[in-house]
């Protein structure tokens, strides 16, 4: 995807409190910076965040960190979240790669919602359910290590099937058309889009 | 599916030496009744037998057994078999409850075929890759159980999923498109007309 540059991104997210600046001043300790003990919800590339501000406003228990390493997009998303006087939704700009700096042991579930599929074998690696990040996620999760996936990419849903189930996760849930899947679904930007193409979303949800 | 009812079918199954009739009198020794030491492997509902016969043919040091419980069904397979002269290509003509009185720790691999997929939740169990079925296998496999399956179904492919994973089945290959993988692939009668109808054939490999 293109990205267009916000001329105030920098603006908008230095103004934010939306936005966990220290971010790696709060690891192990993200209950206590949520000021609660309710479980952290984690969605790694969220976008302009329609997902999680979806999420948020539905389950006030729950708190929810996006990360996304993209700042024009990250602009997007504060000025939509920022409509909402929300104390359950916060944004971190980084790496996907850095997760395990961030976060340790505190996660309960993390969301991958059209992921890059890195197509080519090659980049296999690059893919957010390669064994390299389900390493990474290990160290994150508070207990139960619990994955929801959605993708129109039939290359990265083949693979992470493979790499999730090869690596102890067992598949809970799954659907080859999530829209005519009976379930809550809080739809993303993208998969509106797809949908109107006529292009079928898969979902998993995976547990180890 | 209809099943058109062949006069002769009995006459057939009857003269044929590629059925074994006194099935239940080999349970363990089957390595003995093929005469050799090749593994052995098994189509659950092997159809009109296209599938097994290119296999048979293809690979000489391999034994394939089918199952099917239609003798109409049988009796076509039969005729077609019968045009090639092979020792390593069999037919028991059983039900699929059964398969754990037939065989004991003696089979290296299952074919999951096109199974009928009882999309009706109240018939779940009656799935092949239930976890009713699943148990029956533990019992007839070898040593390392492998089952390989193809599929038209979404119901009965993310089913599989669910119920081979929460079994503690790996899955090892899968394709939403096998049509357009590249992988040798033997296409069953029905899989030639799905694919004619644009309907896309689900396949995977699991391992436990």
């Amino acid at each position: 995807m293109r990205i267009r540059n916000i001329k105030s991104a920098k603006d908008i997210i230095d103004s934010s409190n939306i936005m966990i600046k220290d971010y790696l001043n709060h690891k192990g300790s993200y209950k206590e910076f949520f000021g609660n003990d309710n479980s952290i919800e984690l969605e790694i590339g969220m976008g302009k965040g329609s997902f999680l501000l979806q999420k948020a406003l539905n389950n006030p228990n729950i708190n929810y960190i996006g990360i996304e390493k993209y700042s024009s997009i990250i602009a997007r998303a504060i000025q939509k979240i920022e409509n909402y006087n929300l104390n359950n939704i916060k944004i971190i700009n980084c790496d996907a790669k850095d997760i395990d700096k961030i976060f340790y042991k505190e996660i309960d579930k993390i969301y991958l919602n059209f992921s890059d599929p890195w197509p080519k074998k090659r980049h296999a690696r690059r893919r957010l359910t390669s064994e390299e990040f389900l390493k990474l996620y290990d160290n994150i999760f508070r207990k139960e290590k619990v994955i929801e996936l959605k993708s129109d990419s039939d290359v990265l849903f083949e693979s992470s099937i493979i790499s999730l189930t090869n690596y102890g996760y067992a598949i809970e849930d799954i659907s080859l058309d999530l829209n005519n899947k009976d379930m809550i679904n809080y739809k993303t930007e993208y998969e509106i889009k797809f949908i109107e193409k006529g292009i079928k979303i898969k979902y998993l949800k995976a547990l180890k």
